[in-house]
């Protein structure tokens, strides 16, 4: 039995996992926050022992526990996370102190990622990347049947120029990020209508009704992201890639304009197999799972 | 004691290196070609005949030959290799049948890759990128300590969009080849004036003596590996870049060029080490050597 926690800048969702990965306890909650990670560390103690009463199983064998951020998973260090306000948190070193289990920390995608390989749409792939379209955009990589981590540094596939003259948040034009993310569909679709839109699927939702100003944003972002996948293709050559986030659950409206993107940009690359996550929301929490199960394992 | 190989559509290089990659003997020749690869296949036969003859050895334990092209190492087929007029050469099994002995069979880019990574300019690093600009653009990639190979299919540099209009003999517009390759160089500079350049170093040589259009041409291909550089450090995060080829023999006038585009770019990316690569020519080379030796580590 392991501890699972995949903590967001608000929201943490936890869950004790058997060795199927069957949760036997969730809980969510809201993030404690503090720049030196002490506040998160006492709270996950807290999370840990209500998901064990609450299963009735007793402490679990080690916690896993994921961040959004630049998270090197063998120091066990978070060097940056915007939306936790850390920078060079020795995270897994203190948790392991409060804790008194072995704990592995690592990045949210990259757990995701690990979670659609192993159990979810990856199964098979020996090359391949796990893309979730979310507020931004990164990926997980799976390389000769490896995860690709380079201490965290890896992935950042949001951050390709995609050739389009809108400026990024971090502070470079033409960011895959700036055009293709759930909030750059919403905040280009508000700025030529004056109408707030309720992030990506409400545009997705206005575009499949015929609005054209919705449907000329998706087509920029579905481009944009055909346009990263195809600079992942020639670097790297995966034979599947898998689309996740809020977007891709209009699989039957999005997908297909990828595919023929690349179909006509596509030049000697091989057309990859396009697939959609299969694990949703739980991915992040299942791969902070697998980690700890990991770590175990190693020690 | 191996046999080494760096087959080209011209010429081949060999030579019988010693376990400590000394060459006992060398020689060159005209490259045999036929659309099966037998002609290479009897050819390699009588090389390593006489490299044995002239070393006063005996016979090698092991061959190691690398082409340029889409190679699997592991299957030891060649996909397609433009420069040798093949499609689909299961060169490897073909050659250990007349050779009778251990054959490895690579790619010419990654095995200097692995050559600069084990013995050259990227000694220590466990993530890094060797890029070779030659005729064309291609890197070997070395992730978490390991070469990345995806089958063949990986590391084409060469062809990621760094945005401009020209079009790539691939058929997509704005590939890096087109605009930072030597052949790019030659080719853009004989547009604009009409006089026919010898090859990348004569325009380099043109723009250190104050030629416009040799200093835009160049300075323009410098931007172009600085914005391909940036690509590679967004999605694998290498710490290391080994930058090789004729127009890297004049580090002196090219590399801090490079190195300036990438300090007014990069926003949250690293910046890597930018190494010249030390082997030179005899990369491919000793790369092929070095994958016999590890051949006949696996048997």
């Amino acid at each position: 039995m392991v501890a699972a926690l995949d903590v967001g800048g608000t929201t943490i969702k936890a869950a004790l996992l058997d060795e199927q990965l069957q949760p036997r306890a969730t809980l969510r909650a809201e993030t404690a926050r503090s720049a030196d990670g002490t506040a998160l560390a006492a709270q996950v103690v807290d999370i840990v022992a209500a998901l064990a009463e609450q299963a009735g199983t007793g402490t679990p064998a080690a916690a896993g526990v994921v961040v959004p951020g630049i998270v090197d998973e063998e120091t066990r260090v978070c060097h940056f996370s915007a939306n936790l306000d850390w920078r060079e948190v020795h995270f897994g070193e203190l948790l392991e102190e409060r804790l008194g289990l072995p704990v592995a920390f690592g990045h949210d995608v990259t757990a995701g990622g690990i979670a659609e390989f192993r159990v979810g749409a990856g199964q098979g792939a020996t090359n391949a990347a796990f893309i979730p379209v979310g507020t931004g955009i990164a990926a997980a990589l799976l390389l000769d049947g490896r995860i690709h981590r380079a201490h965290g540094q890896a992935g950042e596939v949001g951050h390709i120029d995609v050739g389009h003259p809108g400026k990024c948040g971090c502070g470079a034009i033409g960011c895959l990020e700036a055009i293709s993310s759930a909030a750059a569909i919403a905040r280009r679709y508000t700025e030529r209508t004056g109408r707030a839109a309720d992030g990506a699927r409400e545009v997705v939702d206005l575009a499949r009704h015929g609005d054209e100003v919705a449907v000329a944003v998706v087509q920029d972002a579905l481009d944009g992201l055909g346009h990263g996948i195809r600079t992942l293709l020639t670097l790297l050559g995966p034979e599947v890639i898998i689309l996740g986030g809020g977007l891709f659950t209009a699989a039957d409206y999005v997908l297909e304009p990828v595919r023929e993107w690349l179909a006509s940009h596509l030049t000697f690359q091989r057309m990859p197999e396009l697939r959609i996550a299969k694990l949703g929301d739980e991915a992040g929490r299942l791969g902070a799972g697998l980690l700890a199960m990991d770590r175990l394992a190693e020690l």
